[in-house]
């Protein structure tokens, strides 16, 4: 069944023009004007911008923390998700020491089967390298098609990793072209800070803000940076929230180490002060790392615009507030960490990137689909409108302007951390391989539909001189 | 006519793919897979990389220096630009104070016209700013399509204009959303070190790199960058030839300035031990900014891949060795400043560039071309390959491995200062607004052929916010 | 005559102990456990501080300055020096295009010939370099003993020097091993922004300092620091404002470069928002750098910590409000620049600094004093309370507290600065060459004791090495 | 028994002057012009220069490492060091983990009695923070006079602390004034480099180098400034060997956070190459953090010169070569750390520092004693020559020339790094509370001598405006 695309303007993460879309097979044939092809269905775009489909780089689906399980699941998170303008995302599987990784990824894929109306794939999360863990990574690389790899600088005695974990894994990285993900937190230190506002009656929501401060960021970032020159590999920092840490990745990225920074709509737009609302809906501002001071949020953008900062995830992690947030009410400790982004991380970059002219519609595409495509191995074939490339679309109506709100979002969760917001530009339709996922607003995709991806190498895309056409003329 | 470019791998600033490309009326009418058209002439491009036409937005075709006049005009310098793959040249039409600019411009249409055999534009320099100046801009912009001014911080007594002149400039840049370009060498300092060279019997051409050395160019365009801030306007520092230098536009841009920094061939893989060759020889690498200690070129590299300088210009400037550069035997301050860059500006980049994995094939693309035709106005008719562009492209093989000299080189310069070094690619066909130029290594173009070019604002294409398009679904 | 001061405690710049000290013809003779000499007077200091004297390396007594003249002399100026604590200024002579310098001087000498009541010396402006001024030079510092020369890089076609006359006055002060001294503005910028003010209207006070942002000291900083590490040379910048042109120091400095920067006590205590005061006061706060944002001011205290900067100014240049600072009614740049600030300099730095814990008193005494006449070529005769040096001694008060004004300063302008600011600390007795100038608060000293000093050359006293003893044991 | 010491030139870390120093009672009584007193002993210093003996903060005099001990104990250690003009040296008490720490005290207070001919004072070593630690550190800094407290960040499994115990000794030493030490290098990167050089046979000396690169101590000195910052406590970190640590020193100071650096000689005069010497006798320069490319050297000078580094110690730590250091032969890890440098730390800092014009002779006084004695609470009964403080003089023949040789030299290991080394300036004399221990070069001590000196807090000594004197006259 083909399609034609007629009327939009196109936008890449280099091009901005008027052309016709072809797509046969799910993948897109031609771009042309004028376009025509017998049976084709002719989709009407005019007045919209047509974007690759966003992939969302960090999400946390279904996924157990500290007795409770995030509310989106694989089918929820991935429909809203696509009601947002994302038509992939790459969730973090989470390992348990001793164990191999392949039950890990099993349960994973178990969560997922049957349920993603768009494509996904997974990380993989690392807590610890032996001989085992170093057996299983070529398999995992080759057979699962997994080339990016976390590990967590916080959460002491839970996720995180020693320094000498961390050095290996991005040794093994090395070694196999893949990507080291990094969440940057000093725990122990964090982990003093909490025992000592716990023992002053300080349990407030504020406080999960307070004893995370910047520095304890900067600092993991600064040494997750160093050890990555050292291994001449390549890192990629998850959910940056302050200038202090991008600093210290622009500082790496001057030395000429590939290092990249990741920041998420959370921290370009609230700021701390929410974790002081009354009646404890602070907690469901309750993330780490934290919301920061306001400051910050322009320091972030600069980022992104200057290429200090690469990517947008969405670090989605759902909880109610009813029930799971309020779990924390006298002990701040015990909110799940965590929020609902999945369904916005587009439209806010769109609206208060470009709308606002802190970023060109080029580099909005680029940090919102086409860097992530690259660096995560899954491109061409995701992350930009080109003739080959999978018809991943959106259909985005850029004079839309809607207020963001619980009562009307696609989440399963109970809470919206953006509620009010008014947003300018709306997703309208959009396509995973060339099908209907979402057409003229309203959901016609179906749980399954969406595929699981293995990726490439972050080292076969990165560099395209290493696969060198060959001339024959 | 219509041409369809079959078998090709396409490559833009963002994308690389393989498809057909079908040309009609000069532009690029569609592209995919297994294109057809009635009458349409097929070029077979099996193997080889299609890149959007280079764009050089640094030469002086034809310029007046010190009582003589480059070797290579619009003719012979646009031919041998289009052998190294250039479809487009900026070149700088010189004023004199006291004079009306479009005096100054007349004699560059007079220069050009019927010569060029690719399309080229102008920028302006801008020596002093009056009542009389300040009126002829909106002109010059409107109806000349000159929307970039060049500000000489060197060669005293002759282009400098004082801090006042550049920071007016800025000023009325930033009111007509045009671009400000500066040669940043600091004018003061070098005059009296030359003076003090000479007065002391050092005469060589090294003593031209000794009287110039960083520290100079640092300074000027930290100044430069200071003044640009202070205005809120927007800045491209033209051939950035040191770390130092580098590091200041980057101080500027992580402050949130809007400043851009081009770099040249020459800096990129020659060094300052050039201007030491015997029996006067060193006189062939005699430009400003000198060449720099060889370190400073992994510096500039880097700065390429990480975004702290954004373009390539060649500062195609070229004297014969002799007649012209020998004018200053004895007394290097007479040697005509400037080298023959034009013709390997291209294929320098991509060889050392892309084939070495210092950039990649995308990074290639924009900084040879499409970062430079947002930049100064001319995107998307120039500087990328897409639906509605013109058709400038290159054919180029990336198996090709050949020797540059001047034996072989197509400008009218009497040496090559990249005499002897071995290149892997090359350009084999060029095509201009559809037509070749370049066919099977050959010249089939014709002097004329090539057309002026209007440019747009700045402000206009730097912010694609600003020029929305309405959704009317 | 004899003197002995008991019960003190001696403080200089490295030490703080309690000893008797025993003067002999003005200078120490000894610091010691309960020393006796026939014939001496005993002077109780119990309870005080005795702090070498206090050197103002900046102050312009009588000095013409836009048709007026400033309203302390010699006389006035340096009673309400010693008052604070002072007991030797450097002045400012000012020179004129086209004459010689030895006519500046006599005009210098001739102000202050029998009015100074404690030690003086002259620095010397530069507004150019040529023969004339380079013959002069050796002839100023051999029998002058003037070795520290100041440049203008502001006040445009006023006292602004270009860049080649800085530069060469960097040269020949590392000839002569003498201290350059900057005044580190952007006068091009400024002449634009002050145009562009008037022209719209913007004639208050405040207008001053928004047209000499902290951008165009940061700048000028930077390239003085520039041209003196190509110098080879050695900088003094005085009246660093803000932190930006600090940062710039501190930059310098780390590549090794000998800079060294001057604060004045209006920087760190006053802020911007002075020169809004109603009913035209805000003329009484206009100088130049002017009063910056607030937050620059903790920023200055750190660098006085760290030794970014390195000693205080008090930029001494006081008009009357009545009368002077009114001339400026209608028309900021008609107000005269400058301040009353010789007489509180010692002891805002004292009660700010030593009292509030941002500085130790050992640094206190170094800024105020010790530092300063090693820069200037006065260390160890003035500078320090050591056997040998002159007893320019301060007995000091710590536990004083008392409320600046113009009802009780004894300066002989209309206003003072820091009205209403409660000040802890007060000099009870001042001495100089062993005779009281103050003693108990009341002046007891006379116009004319104040000598003029001849000074040595930087490079003679920055590096002790130079003049080592020899052994011979 | 009364000594006056005539003719010399007494330097402190601000003054320089000629004049006599009466000592009575083991301290300096008064200092003038010409002193007598009765049955005083004179001592002729003339030409010499008249130093307070130097401090030495960094000693492991008698410590066991891995199997073995240092050679040189608290007499041949102490005897050296005065030969050398330290005075007073601060051995590192060694503690272990879950036994009381007076137990490692009393241990140290055993090894020191009745064998210092100098008096000594000790650091201890945190190994763990727990609430028995918490509990003695009260009675340790109150009974046993330390106030300063190291923390190991390498030499995982055997020192090496966890951040979490860092962050607790700089929030204890903040609540008790205390100062904390840092060995600053990631243990984890370490032990992971060493794995893998062994496992691929690299076992030469040189490999401790190469497996332990600036980058790790680069990293963890940033690691403990930014818990310093954060605890708003205050950090000494030992033996910085490269640019890179020292630069996160530097940074750390602009934000105002209160961190000190300490260098060692070793570091300001040998290079890497040493450790490729044949014959094994690259394991003479074993020690950690190791010795790094020669051009460190002069960013070290100039980070003493521009108050980025403070002090140097000697880390005094001897092995013999023979018997010890061969202990590594074919596994470098097995060569016990540390060398012998306890007696030419003072005369390597005149000799190459002052005497080459590096810094000058104040810097050096300040430096090698006044600054060691301010940090640690002995000041001013050491640091300095002034009335009521200890007389630790050294009196110094800057004329003499000599070669550091094992030969010659007064410590018991077998071998001199700086063996061959040509020096400038010798002590001459030296006297520990007035007492002669050094007389005309020949030992005069007496083992026993020296006493143990409980010290001051940090607080208490480093901002002295909370210790004001009274004033009531």
């Amino acid at each position: 069944m083909k399609k034609i695309i007629t009327n939009g303007t196109i936008v890449t993460a280099a091009d901005q023009y008027e052309a016709d879309i072809l797509i046969e097979d799910g993948k897109i044939a031609a771009i042309g004007e004028r376009l025509t092809a017998d049976g084709a269905e002719i989709v009407d775009a005019k007045g919209a911008y047509i974007f690759p489909g966003g992939i969302d780089p960090h999400t946390h689906l279904e996924m157990p923390f500290g007795g409770t399980v995030t509310v989106d699941d694989f089918e929820t998170g991935t429909t809203a998700a696509a009601f947002g303008g994302t038509t992939t995302v790459i969730d973090f599987c989470l390992t348990n020491k001793g164990e191999p990784l392949k039950n890990a990824i099993k349960t994973w894929h178990d969560k997922s089967r049957d349920k993603a109306v768009i494509d996904y794939s997974f990380h993989l999360m690392i807590g610890e390298v032996n001989e085992q863990v170093l057996e299983e990574i070529p398999l995992v690389i080759e057979e699962e098609g997994i080339t990016s790899f976390k590990v967590f600088m916080a959460y002491k005695n839970v996720f995180q990793a020693d320094d000498e974990t961390l050095f290996r894994t991005l040794l093994f990285a090395k070694e196999h072209g893949a990507l080291v993900m990094v969440h940057a937190e000093n725990g122990d230190v964090i982990e003093h800070l909490v025992k000592e506002a716990l023992d002053s009656g300080k349990t407030d929501p504020i406080y999960h803000a307070l004893t995370r401060p910047p520095e304890v960021e900067g600092e993991a970032t600064h040494r997750a940076a160093q050890l990555t020159g050292l291994a001449d590999s390549q890192l990629y920092v998850v959910h940056v929230s302050c200038a202090e840490a991008m600093e210290k990745i622009a500082d790496a990225r001057k030395k000429g180490y590939r290092i990249y920074g990741e920041t998420c709509p959370q921290y370009l737009v609230l700021d701390q002060t929410a974790l002081e609302k009354p009646d404890f809906e602070g907690a469901k501002y309750v993330w780490s790392p934290p919301l920061r001071e306001k400051w910050n949020q322009e320091e972030l953008w600069k980022g992104l615009a200057n290429g200090q900062l690469h990517t947008l995830g969405s670090d989605q992690c759902s909880f109610n507030f009813k029930g799971q947030k309020e779990l924390g009410r006298g002990d701040f400790t015990k909110i799940p960490n965590g929020g609902p982004m999945i369904e916005d991380r587009f439209s806010i970059l769109y609206s208060e990137g470009v709308e606002k002219g802190r970023i060109s519609l080029n580099q909005f595409v680029d940090i919102v689909s086409t860097k992530i495509a690259k660096l995560f191995g899954l491109f061409p074939q995701k992350g930009t409108i080109a003739v080959g490339s999978d018809a991943d679309l959106v259909i985005f109506d850029p004079t839309a302007e809607r207020v963001i709100s619980a009562e009307t979002h696609h989440m399963a969760v109970d809470y919206n951390a953006f509620e009010g917001m008014t947003i300018k530009g709306e997703p309208v339709s959009v396509l995973s391989r060339g099908e209907f996922v979402i057409r003229d607003k309203a959901f016609v995709g179906k749980p399954g539909a969406g595929k699981y991806l293995k990726r490439k190498r972050f080292a076969d895309v990165s560099n395209s001189a290493k696969k060198r056409v060959t001339f024959q003329q």
